[in-house]
């Protein structure tokens, strides 16, 4: 008994190895029992037995019908950062330009491009675009040169509006307002809510736009630590708010960058309720709520806002066409201030990427490609994990997301992200060093890792590099 | 002898009311002398010398081979405004968001519209751009997905630089970012220049757009007295530089909006002097310089820049796609600070809108079609001219662009411009008050004109709509 204990045990940690290895992938499914009992020279049961042993480890799956396949959310996974609980300190951002030219200088086609959160051209619909784009420059060639309203084309904003039921809140198309990008969307709001020296709440890490953006604006960015599952820490900005005048709070609680989590709809709703009790305008970033891994689309903190207070911000940048520069916020009682910033920074966005776009949403096509899409982006964040396990240094901890497409990676404190962001760079490999992500110039310790990109056997050497030049740190 | 010379000046006169009465419009032949002796029953000396004398009188002009035509600079129109020599005072501008709204109101199809200077559909290259828009989506269906340089697409960038050769100046495509139109550039060159309560010396009247911009940027615009022919007075811009901190200078030099005029390149090498002197950077706008009437396109001011202190701003919005949404800025040494502000605004501008309008440049047909619309601009412009003469009261001023699309008309001091615009709106006519153009709600008696329509029975009864409510005013 023991011996046949021992037996298959030492074949479950078999398979582990070649799972760790890379050899058997997430989403491969392994070799029949039949055959690996052939292949091992041992019985059927034995095998079974391991088999269903891996199953109760969380590493193999078993599928009716088809049999035991690898886990996208593998066991054996290094643990993932505890959250970021520093004193939170109001501070003008001073991101250093120097460095973030370093970073922007990164968008060469030679290099392998883990730095920049932007969706591989592979995972863009660039085929049904075209067609769409043709059938309306035959429909209407004159239109597409035509000033759009400030507030964008009627017709997108009706799509966008229709779709708001799917997030759980439901809007009418006056509510939204199209911008180019999401960047835009987050720039108009900041600007229609707050002023220059004003203090606005952040999560910390967060998305460097939003603080360079803050830092463009002179206003002040309050970092408040934020916890890599649960999002935004509201002891701590319970307390802020009684030391600070807040005048805003951004935030992204849906597959966060660059932390990856989605938000617990309960903290949602107590975020939301503590800020409309103060009656401080919430800026949400949901530009990633439509890449999730599991069946459902989170809500945003918007749906639970009582008192149109949440200014919502969300693009088709990440799912449709990042070079279309297509936008758009719901800014609530904030609606006409929007507009007329809009206004005031560029008249209006371009029209034929709006129509285009319009145009795409409305002929079905949309939840099909996404489905395609989470699908592949949940493969390419598995296999990501899984490199990261394989490669990085002992002591080295990563997020878990549920969506969306960039990994945070908290390395041994002796590894400092910015200098192995600069050796990657000589090896043409970018990712993003986790000082940018506070203005503080926390996490210097930290890289956040794009994987937007299709695995392929070049990303996997890259991480590889990656993971030597972290291990030769000192 | 009496009597033949009372012959040849009653016919003479016959004619200009003829012209005056629209039955000949400006660029029509008259009748040949042949003809017109035979009609009116003299001699063939006695018309010949009528059309002399109207030749003289700067009303008819001979072409070689061909005949007697209406000249375009029909004399006989009412005068010239006088120079709006006004005390200019430092002013946060407070143009009534109601009021504004009332006028982008406007913007509906069933309107004549005399207001917003959109050029009409029928002055676009919508056929040309169709296809090169088919054609680059052909070729490269994925590209026109991607995000663009924050500075923008390389080619059209380059394909500016070859083109600043034909405007006096030569500057790299290096040097240039790609904008969301000129607001944007505008937005954006006011932002790298100046901060919150700055001053800004303005021209009087000047582009409501750029007086909103200011003050939605919490600057303050200093209104300097501008002559409707030569442009800002330097006298008084000198004068204020000594009285204020004047942050930054933001002028119109080529067919100034609302005023139409080219100011003399002795003028702007005076201004620009004086400007570099100071070390005060100029915000140039530059964007209807292409529409010039007169066989050059005038310089811009940054022609005459030594010390990298004028930021040239321009777009395609009035030649080629107010839809597209692509204009650019030359900031000069200010062009870092303006990239980051592009990057921290919308990262980048649309993709596919810039490589279109790059290729069309790059196809040469671009200049042919600039000569074609600048003649039609040029006729509308007397059309319009012509109008106002006709039907608006006595005591009216017009203005006599050399280029662009607009008319500024000033109208008997009883008469309210604002009145006026609300009344014609009941008329489904829209024109744009006067006191849209000053932050000090100036102007009360003027209203700027849109002659960018190609011309129509609905155009004439428009204005002659507008000539009996402006009469009928008390």
């Amino acid at each position: 008994m023991m011996q046949k204990d021992f037996l298959y045990e030492a074949i479950a940690n078999k398979i582990t190895k070649l799972i760790r290895d890379a050899v058997i992938k997430p989403g491969d499914k392994v070799p029949s029992v039949r055959r690996f009992s052939a292949q091992q020279r041992v019985s059927v049961s034995t095998v079974l037995q391991a088999y269903l042993l891996l199953e109760d480890r969380g590493i193999l799956e078993a599928r009716p019908q088809s049999g035991f396949y690898v886990r996208f959310r593998a066991a054996g996974l290094p643990p993932e950062p505890s959250g970021s609980f520093l004193r939170s300190t109001a501070a003008t951002v001073d991101i250093d330009e120097q460095v973030a030219r370093v970073f922007e200088a990164t968008q060469q086609s030679n290099i392998v491009q883990l730095g920049v959160a932007i969706p591989h051209t592979d995972l863009l619909p660039n085929n049904r675009l075209k067609t769409v784009t043709n059938l309306i420059l035959r429909e209407s060639p004159a239109l597409v040169n035509s000033y759009e309203h400030t507030v964008g084309n009627a017709e997108l904003r009706r799509q966008i509006a229709r779709r708001s039921l799917d997030m759980g809140c439901s809007f009418s198309s006056d509510e939204i307002i199209v911008t180019a990008g999401c960047s835009e969307a987050l720039f108009l709001c900041l600007r229609a809510v707050a002023r220059p020296g004003d203090i606005i709440a952040v999560e910390t890490p967060t998305y460097y736009g939003v603080l360079r953006t803050i830092q463009s604006l002179d206003m002040k960015a309050l970092e408040i630590p934020t916890h890599p599952r649960k999002g935004i820490s509201l002891g701590h900005l319970r307390a802020e708010l009684k030391k600070h005048a807040i005048k805003a709070c951004v935030v992204m609680p849906n597959f966060h960058n660059p932390l990856g989590f989605s938000m617990p709809d309960r903290q949602k709703e107590e975020l939301v309720a503590l800020l409309n009790h103060h009656d401080i305008p919430l800026i949400e970033d949901d530009v990633y709520a439509e890449l999730h891994f599991d069946a459902e689309r989170p809500k945003p903190a918007k749906a639970f806002d009582k008192k149109d207070l949440v200014l919502l911000c969300s693009s088709f940048s990440k799912t449709i066409s990042p070079g279309a520069r297509v936008g758009w916020a719901v800014p609530g009682r904030y609606r006409k201030q929007v507009e007329k910033l809009k206004r005031m920074t560029n008249n209006s966005t371009a029209t034929l990427p709006q129509i285009v776009i319009s145009r795409y949403l409305q002929n079905g096509g949309y939840d099909h490609f996404l489905r395609k899409i989470r699908k592949a982006y949940a493969l390419q964040m598995e296999q990501m994990l899984g490199a990261v396990t394989r490669y990085f240094p002992e002591g080295t901890r990563v997020t878990r997301p549920d969506g969306g497409c960039v990994l945070w990676v908290e390395m041994p404190r002796r590894v400092s992200g910015l200098e192995l962001h600069r050796r990657a760079l000589k090896n043409n490999i970018a990712v993003a060093p986790g000082m940018f992500f506070s203005a503080k110039r926390r996490y210097h310790n930290c890289i956040r890792i794009n994987c937007a990109n299709p695995w392929s056997e070049k990303i996997e050497q890259a991480v590889a590099t990656l993971g030597r030049l972290a291990r030769s740190e000192n």
